[in-house]
């Protein structure tokens, strides 16, 4: 019953039979015995959606590709080595990571070419530069001119070079550099001119993104992330620091973008797995959607219309999800166990193994008893995905594989 | 530099010297060599304070004593043997948990009378009649009769008797039966009188507390929680009913409780940690918190007053907190790396490993550069700590231990 029986994780295992690829035609997997289907699974299960997971992965890579861009896609939201390889297929193969132990496990997967997208203190140093002995290149983040020394002194120290990318902000207010400000431009010129430092050249991330209301909004951000960029680019070269580089890259921006010129690469990420937000904004349709949590009816109170789940916030993360668009959100989407939508079913508040689920209309006489299966789409599948250890992989509701995520830092 | 370095898992680590008793006094230690200071480790990490959960769990099982009722206090806030095994000293032995993977690891870990406490679905008993017999006894949860009939038959068709607590919903309205129905006196009847079931009695959790104001609010919920119990019981007992144990348990009504007449259990979790929540309803004080999560700036803002820090929503969690009591409260407390408050300082948002820190302030030339440490307080330290798969156990500044909690399901 439990999901890591031997069976499945022996001959009935799904593996990717040709590298890097993977088919999304059933009948190439006609031979996989469905072991294990989804109602056999314990609860809370992290579903991911194979099919689904292929299509968007393939959708972005086209995208990327029609936009004249390098794709470089972020692997935060998933962290296994069978979505990264989904979505570099038909790339060159480098990826975005959010810590260095995602660095280090994407490493012993075979990747090559990993960008650190979050400004790197010097304590983390150490550690950063013996990964980047072993790949190709690990390009390092900074927004600030204690860090570019700490950087250079590392890499003279060791006889290495380091690579480099200055953070800059374009609107989102987290991290970056200020592109209005001369001594953004020195800090740059200063990386730049460094023998010891390779400067790939500026990097962004339009977090404001996630503010926006629909498409419309989201639209004006991402060409404002392309703007601010080129522009900042442009200053840079006329200052003589050259700049092979302008990496930009949210899932919502990328997702509405119509035009990049100036732009080299991208990092998108949350949309291998999408989720409620994503949805809520526009960047997504629910059928785009391939993670959700399999929960379990665990009790049943008609006199309030309430249901209790086993998922709680250990299981969905306690992100609020989309409040500026729909007020009434709640802590995610509730399906049934085979995908379909269950109209105005909403969780209303979790605790640590609890969800509490409020439904639309009286519950009638044996209507979702316990032990009935729903699916929830968490409001942000990055928190939720990382609470989870192994991932049950489905085509439609046959467990075709289990992925394992690194987790930590 | 990363925690898991070998030198501290080999000869200087700490270890437990007479079974189950710890000494809380710094002499006996002093043989102790000092490998890791909290200075040293990577970040973000998990600390715990050794001294603090000494003393906190002291406390509460002083207080369980003096107010006459069994102490079978809630491991899951911090999922580990060793704090567990200081919650139980000087009392019986009994612990809960609120998942099936707990209850197995504290199983191997030695306890052997675990009572679980989230209401089971069928699908989950096999694995839990299973684990009833490598134990003196586990109890399981139920609040509905379609569950009574399944646990009777699983019970019936193994050929043993399982425990059942029958859950009451005393105000929180998330589970159990409504102590004013006859429903709920005909279910306990029911699960009374099989002869596959041993019914230990009624058991409620008054997770209303939680949204009290001070002491004085959680005051009354404590009295309403025991006098709802105590009340039920005197009506099943009057049914002919018999009812062994009135369990209740929740850190804030617990903290505060002065009568606990006719209750005969008491299940408190969270006070082996505390965090900022317990602090703003009055629970404890911040002296008495033992989690913190330390973070390192790993970006500097001074023209909005903000920095950056190493520590985002999957090391803290985005649990709002307190906000009924103090809505600027953020995602949790700033502290020095010593532990010492920073008045002033605010964490206004988390992203996935990211914190922005909003200072009172302007920043001064040279004040908290990239670098600097900081302690976080989480505003629920159940669901940070489960974000993390080790706690580096300090005496003051110094790492004594390492301690690995359980996690999953």
């Amino acid at each position: 019953m439990r999901f890591h029986s031997p069976s499945l994780n022996k001959s009935g295992r799904y593996r990717w039979r040709t590298g890097f690829s993977v088919s999304t035609s059933k009948d190439t997997l006609a031979w996989y015995p469905a072991l294990v289907r989804v109602e056999d699974l314990g609860t809370p299960a992290a579903l991911v959606d194979l099919d689904v997971v292929a299509r968007n992965t393939s959708r972005m890579g086209e995208r990327a590709s029609r936009l004249g861009v390098r794709l470089r896609p972020h692997v935060k939201t998933h962290k296994t080595i069978e979505a990264a390889r989904l979505q570099v297929r038909g790339h060159f193969g480098g990826i975005t990571v959010s810590t260095l132990a995602e660095a280090a496990f994407f490493a012993a997967g075979g990747f090559r070419d990993i960008t650190y997208a979050v400004p790197i203190p010097p304590a983390k140093l150490p550690e950063a530069a013996d990964l980047s002995r072993r790949l190709d290149r690990l390009s390092l983040l900074l927004d600030d001119s204690v860090v570019a020394d700490a950087v250079e002194e590392c890499a003279r120290e060791r006889g290495i070079r380091l690579s480099v990318f200055l953070k800059v902000d374009c609107g989102a207010h987290r991290a970056g550099v200020d592109p209005g400000l001369n001594d953004s431009v020195a800090l740059a010129g200063r990386v730049g001119s460094s023998p010891h430092l390779d400067f790939r050249g500026i990097l962004t991330h339009a977090g404001q993104s996630y503010r926006c209301r629909d498409a419309q909004e989201v639209r004006a951000v991402a060409a404002h992330e392309r703007d601010v960029m080129v522009a900042f680019a442009g200053r840079l070269r006329r200052a003589a620091v050259r700049v092979d580089e302008i990496s930009i890259g949210s899932t919502p921006t990328l997702a509405v973008a119509e035009d990049l010129a100036g732009v080299t690469e991208v990092r998108p990420g949350n949309y291998v797995f999408f989720d409620a937000t994503q949805v809520a904004i526009g960047s997504c349709a629910l059928e785009d959607i391939a993670f959700s949590v399999l929960v379990r009816v665990i009790g049943r109170y008609p006199s309030r219309r309430e249901l209790l789940v086993d998922g709680g916030a250990l299981a969905l993360s306690k992100d609020p999800g989309p409040v500026h668009v729909d007020p009434g959100c709640g802590f995610g989407l509730v399906l049934t166990a085979a995908g379909e939508p269950v109209p105005g079913m909403r969780i209303i508040s979790l605790s640590q193994e609890h969800g509490v689920v409020r439904c639309p209309h009286d519950l009638t006489a044996g209507q979702f008893p316990v032990g009935s299966l729903f699916r929830i789409v968490p409001n942000h599948s990055c928190l939720a995905a990382a609470l989870f250890d192994r991932y049950a992989v489905l085509r439609d509701c046959d467990v075709v594989d289990e992925w394992r995520p690194v987790r930590g830092w």
